[in-house]
């Protein structure tokens, strides 16, 4: 094979495995989906005892076969790539290489191996053979109106671990040696986030009159405090889907409030182009 | 009786049965909702050993007289009918008859009589009742906006399927060996969602200080992730709302989504009265 | 006393009880306010056997001082008041009935006195006391957005009881004779319902691998339903406090949408009356 | 040292503690954050008996270093600021002084020393250090829709109260006698509460027919009622996300708030740029 040949064949493997335009491209993505989703089925079931004990060899093979599959393509993918440094920079060549660390970490660290789970990461390339531009489009509506919210969450956020650490410590004074599973500040701040994000299992609950009044209060403030992300949420996701609204603008009068399906400005009537 | 008494007499069995225009007509439906109320109690009390254990033929009785009269009208149903092969194929026909189907398969397949309370589904007749118009107005505005969310709502439902995935394997790898509970991933994943969705059962609950700290995190991402749903169907409802809002009709072509402030219908540029 | 005296006393009293426009107008209504707490926080008391056992008679007498003076208050509301039938029928009304009645059926059904805390429904005339009018006006906003997203809520609900039956009954025939929780369909149900709220007691729970699947599938489902009526209620209470915004039409141009403190129109600079 | 240089001297400190627009002033700012981040770590860990148990005397002294630090730190803010008396009743002013109250308080109410957590409040100072002006912008727009919607939350909070009165009294009729958990109705008010914030413990459930119904109801209210504050805070929010985005500002009378389309300003009437 000379240089050119080599060229032309390393050129053909980087459009099969990176892009999805091609017969093959699209063939590759769908196997690879599915080995995928094999293997994650094959961790989840081998941490089942009574389904991988009687087995543990094959187990054993398959997430051998599994590795070296994702070894081998990561390998490829570097190979073929134009820069590799850039794809393996990017969001998913980092989900590429953690896919395939467990499995070797599992050499030097036992039990590590059920981490391979999160070669499910690397399921977000469906989106890829679904058809991407319109999944692709809502759900950077998703993560804009996310982005756009994040400096209200993470204030947020520190109310709230605020509000948990206080509350949790105010119940530990009033339960603590009364009550097992408030024996000491961390115990409680763990029953405080279990309750104020009224998940509430019930491993932990107040037992004395004091702390079911304060337990009452926390509660009562959980309920109006979960309408706050909600309410951040909905503005930002409110405000992305009218930013991605037409904005047409009549030539004559400048008005630029028109519906998407609008031919004529409905201000003076004249055409839209 | 001649042909056109026959011809007629199918008419009239058509028009009671299918509509509620008529005096019989809606004499019939709202015998039928009863009827179905009462066959899906059937099903409930046969279930309570308490009520149906001393009379366990009542209840046999009953149940086979139910289902005859529900092939009897389905029968029925598909004779008088037009196209019966549109009526049988489409929704409240797939509920018709899945209606029956239980019943007869118990003579196969014993147990599955229980299933029977899936009649309860033809009690959406019960909207036909009701000032219907309105009701499948508002319905349908409901349904709308889901459909218009459904993208993005399947892209939320395959993050949190990830999110659950990993978390739930996390908490797995730190709980493994000193809780019953996380056994195996599956279980650990079982966990997982009973959480994130803030259900909390507490059947299953960490007991490992590191498994606790996971808990906590997954809980308060928990906590973020309930706000993206409704933000998502808020603002479609929203939106649909203000669609329908303004229903300015151009009397020139017809068209009837106009903005509150249009002068002029943006379709054929005519003033609006 | 002669006639007009007589009128005048009763008008007095009818302006004292009924409004509270006058200094012994309000002072009454605060005074009343404070007795149908004390009233309220002695049922709550007299339920603690540790408190109320000891002093059996003290609860027992202060119980009919509070039912004598609401009995007696109604018979003077009824007695002053213009219109005896349409204060007996208005929604106070019947409320200050409920609230005596409990008392007076105890003497007849042992038991029933616990319920005379429907009192503390009467506090609602609290809002009278506090600025009324914008409390007024807040939970009218509040009510009306209710109001006008009942169809859409009754649909929601219907649907909701609908999925919790079938789902309930699914889980019934995978559970049932493995686990003492889903006994019957309606102890099914009673957990469907425990789960798609969110509440998640645990005091049932699947044991099974079908059920915990089921169960899964029915939290992914309630999680995706919650958002539901919060939509519909965030979207008419956007829609309530749009319609109470300030809509100022400009005299000069007829434009309408002004901020509440504009004082010259923005399209054409024309002053606002 | 000379009355000038004492000034100087308490200018520097002034500059230093409150404000952060100097080197030395956003260095004091870190290390304050630090110290307070470990006092909180201190008292937390102090309460975990395998860790303080063995090394009493090191808690002992790190809590009164930590108390003296705060002390002192108070101390020199009263003396260096301009107005003592508007600083310590200042929000951030009685936070620091809560801040140390608790440990003195301990030297006459032993137990009382686990409040100092109260001292993570502090690190709200973090906002400072941060790009405050942004922080401070959307936490502002946070505390206004919350601020905005106070009311309707009162009137909202005052019906969920009395919903928990009535239905916890209810369902105390009904299973008082067959459930220790419902022995009396402050109790039944407790189980409630939970119920409806949707946290659902299960350390108290319904174990008769008639409770588990009156709970199925109560849930399902709670369904609807959790979309309420939700919708509130939501709208909002919504609200002052539109107000704070347009701001054009009228050249003339300095005006900022006004509608993206307006051409003259509504409040002098001059026309827009």
């Amino acid at each position: 094979m000379d240089a050119e040949g080599k060229q032309g064949c390393r050129e053909w493997l980087r459009r099969v495995i990176f892009q999805s335009d091609t017969r093959a491209g699209q063939a590759y993505d769908i196997v690879l989906l599915v080995v995928i989703a094999l293997s994650v089925l094959t961790v989840m079931l081998e941490s089942v005892e009574e389904i991988s004990g009687p087995r543990r060899g094959l187990f054993t093979v398959l997430e051998w076969v599994f590795t070296g599959l994702f070894t081998l393509e990561y390998a490829v993918r570097l190979a073929v790539v134009d820069r590799p440094g850039r794809y393996a920079g990017s969001f998913l060549g980092v989900i590429d290489l953690v896919s395939i660390l467990p499995a070797w970490l599992e050499l030097v660290l036992p039990g590590s191996r059920f981490l391979t789970v999160i070669r499910v990461l690397r399921l977000m390339r469906m989106f890829r053979v679904l058809r991407m531009a319109q999944y692709l489009g809502e759900a950077s509506l998703l993560l804009n109106a996310l982005g756009a919210s994040r400096r209200k969450i993470l204030i947020f956020f520190t109310a709230v671990l605020t509000l948990v650490l206080v509350e949790g410590t105010a119940v530990y004074v009033l339960e603590n040696g009364e009550n097992p599973g408030f024996r000491n500040i961390p115990q409680a701040i763990y029953w405080a986030i279990v309750t104020i994000t009224t998940v509430g299992y019930g491993d932990v609950a107040p037992v004395t009159v004091g702390g079911k009044i304060m337990a009452s209060f926390i509660m009562l403030t959980g309920f109006a405090i979960i309408a706050v992300p909600t309410g951040i949420v909905t503005s930002e996701i409110g405000r992305e889907l009218q930013r991605t609204r037409v904005r047409r603008r009549c030539g004559q009068c400048g008005w630029e409030d028109h519906d998407v399906r609008a031919r004529y400005c409905h201000q003076c009537g004249i055409g839209l182009e």
